[in-house]
């Protein structure tokens, strides 16, 4: 006969479902670099913000459940550029006329650099998060979309980085702690727009589908 | 022992890849309609065209090896701007400068409406394609990305249609052979761009993955 649970069965059962809760949701940020990214030749530039990138990604991230959208810019016109977008969006008439917009678009922060958004979460989460950076080429490090999905799964904080313009600067690809596979379609072509990539990236890692 | 092959066994082998070749390829053509669609208050409107909307969702059909991305609009000022675009980046000097981007624009076709397309799909693939519509809402005759994943392999051509604005208007997705389960992620939250639920559903559909 079953025995009446004690106040230790249910704070085990409570622990546990705490657990279980925490490693099921997954913890990870975004972050879209300006600098230091390439052009088409190869010279590490600072590239201009795209008002759709701020729109689409905070859309996604907002759907797939990541926690913050940080932009990393270190010039200040681009940064004040993006305070407008959030501010119309969030402040503004944008925020009334389209709540969902607002909801998504207050996910954004804007930070000088990888490692000042990196920062802000180990201020979060009280433990340093791992940088997994994601890239059109396929390195012999590669780790694949599996892999960090069940990696994420077991809660620790991660940072997903997405380089805009010809992709990160090669430094700050190999200082990451991931090398995310790019993503594999039925043809060889591999030019997917930063949107597009950081959408299907997100569903791969944080979907759910029956 | 094992006979020599006769001329039907390799005819047989042949007709036998040949199947599995023409299985094994989804013949799926995306169209992205302008009209009918609804307004945030329901009201049917034709919407214009998005620049953005052309470069992600041709660049992943171009990924993910769609046939044909037909843009649907019947205004003819909207018909002009997408021709210019197009033009530009296929006969122009963006075509020069990012040959990437002019062999997916090279996938753009201009119709008037989303019977034009069907019917011109019909022209290359001698019988008339099935058409799916995309909806972030649930009904009760929703097919799974899995299902229809499923029904690609066979081979018959799929025309997967996207609406911009609030959607598509209600009588067309009636209308349609497969209404296509809305993508889910971590939260409620289902406010994704069109580029980027294009971008998603593709890979859900056609992507390959380890």
């Amino acid at each position: 006969m079953a025995r009446n649970p004690t106040c230790r069965d249910l704070q085990n059962r409570l622990t546990g479902e705490r657990v279980k809760r925490e490693t099921s949701m997954p913890r990870l940020y975004v972050a879209l670099t300006h600098y230091p990214v390439v052009n088409k030749r190869g010279d590490t530039i600072a590239s201009s913000v795209t008002n759709l990138d701020l729109h689409d990604i905070s859309r996604a991230a907002r759907t797939f459940g990541a926690k913050r959208f940080y932009v990393v810019t270190p010039l200040v016109d681009q940064k004040i550029l993006v305070e407008k977008i959030i501010s119309h969006w969030t402040n503004g008439v944008g925020g009334v006329y389209n709540p969902a917009r607002r909801s998504a678009l207050e996910l954004i922060k804007i930070k000088d650099s990888i490692a000042d958004a990196a920062e802000e979460i180990e201020g979060i989460e009280k433990v340093y998060p791992k940088t997994v950076v994601t890239c059109a080429r396929s390195y012999s490090s590669s780790i694949s979309f599996k892999e960090l999905r069940n990696i994420l799964q077991l809660g620790r904080p991660h940072l997903l980085v997405f380089g805009t313009a010809w992709g990160l600067a090669e430094p700050y690809i190999s200082q990451a702690d991931y090398i995310l596979e790019p993503i594999s379609g039925q043809t060889a072509y591999n030019h997917l727009s930063v949107r597009s990539a950081a959408g299907i990236i997100l569903d791969r890692l944080l979907g759910t589908r029956k």
